[in-house]
């Protein structure tokens, strides 16, 4: 019998090369989008409804929802949310159904759609990932959203973070090249993220966001239980779904 | 004036997302294309070849052409060579032309040719190939090979030891999350590669193809200071074409 697989697609690009019908996909945007969705779902958000393209976002607000677009970093025009977590921190989502589009996160969760199973990953929620994925049986790939497709440092941690948990769980894995190399990444990192991201790319970039709190609070361990789950195109709780 | 950037391309897919026709780029295949291409022009190969289909390596290996074709590790039934270092390192390469297939780099270096210059990188010249670098001033992309397009360490860790040698060299450059995280990878592997890359996927599949010689000698830092820039569809030593 062959192991069970754990790998880590560093660009939504690479996703058929890792994933397939039978695995479990985690997807990951640390900065923002997948921690905004935690972040909703935590504070009672019935579902959040990822969409690709900006004009379906605005069909959406037209017809009343909440709904958060972002492009760039940036609220899209026109929108009052876009995919700072701190803005789904209320109780104005509870029993929601909240709408969202981001430059990378949406995009990684079409890619993962294929997938037996699509769970949503952030800091946030790392634990309750981790313990998910440890009496699961299929190969897991932990996708990382990155930033225009190419590879970012944030999202690799996070799935660094996850390797690290399974392995120390003794899980027996088939480890990549990639886990093996996240999972290096984050043990450098993870006694003050905040800091090593702050020569990173993508982190200068958001710096001339001004989103330093949004970024802290990003980067925050287990303040949620929550796993999202993809289901029919919606993203719900995983409890709500499974009772 | 922008900065003069340098990212780490981790799979020929994303290549499109890193460089473009003003790049320099460094195609890396390390176990073991690159480092045969490498040993061929540094023991007299006048050219080599690199073809991407094993019908034309047969073409040219009827009109009695030295010619390696590897795929999965080994050599293709019908062909004398594969992409073992090894059997490139004696005089009777030296003045001829060969032609190279192999899984992974000729994919890379077919990805790559939209760039300004194509240079192939090795540990076997590595100096040569950062002192060379470190007088351009186009962006650099160090492009991984990979394995099946996916990432792979042994490739990452060579783009990671040349991110180091520009850094310490006092280049000022823009450096991506991807080139930052190969350098950090570097330089934990740094002082035993053999040992460290003992671990990943990549080694375990060659492990049983008892090539430990060729991993060896293909980690091996600085044993010539041929430097390969793709012409014209070939590959030639640098000083041949520039005189």
């Amino acid at each position: 019998m062959s192991k069970q697989k754990i790998s880590v697609c560093l660009s939504p690009k690479l996703v058929s090369c890792y994933a397939d019908e039978n695995s479990v996909i985690i997807v990951i945007d640390v900065l923002r989008a997948t921690s905004a969705i935690c972040t909703a779902l935590h504070h009672g958000a019935e579902k959040v409804i990822p969409v690709v393209d900006v004009r379906v976002a605005r069909d959406y607000l037209n017809k009343g929802y909440i709904v958060g677009a972002e492009r760039g970093g940036e609220i899209v025009a026109g929108f009052k949310y876009g995919n700072s977590p701190l803005t789904y921190a209320g109780e104005h989502v509870a029993g929601k159904t909240i709408v969202l589009t981001t430059s990378n996160g949406t995009f990684a969760l079409e890619a993962a759609q294929m997938a037996h199973q699509v769970i949503i990953g952030s800091f946030l929620n790392l634990n309750a990932v981790s313990s998910w994925l440890k009496n699961q049986d299929r190969d897991i790939v932990l996708l990382c959203a990155g930033w225009k497709h190419k590879f970012n440092m944030e999202d690799t941690l996070f799935a660094g973070a996850v390797v690290s948990e399974l392995l120390a769980g003794n899980m027996v894995l088939e480890v990549s090249d990639s886990a093996i190399a996240a999972e290096i990444l984050y043990d450098k990192a993870k006694d003050n993220m905040f800091e090593f991201l702050g020569n990173t790319s993508h982190r200068n970039r958001l710096r001339s966001l001004d989103i330093e709190e949004d970024v802290r609070f990003c980067l925050t361990l287990n303040t949620t239980s929550v796993i999202p789950v993809l289901m029919h195109g919606s993203i719900v709780k995983m409890e709500d779904h499974y009772g």
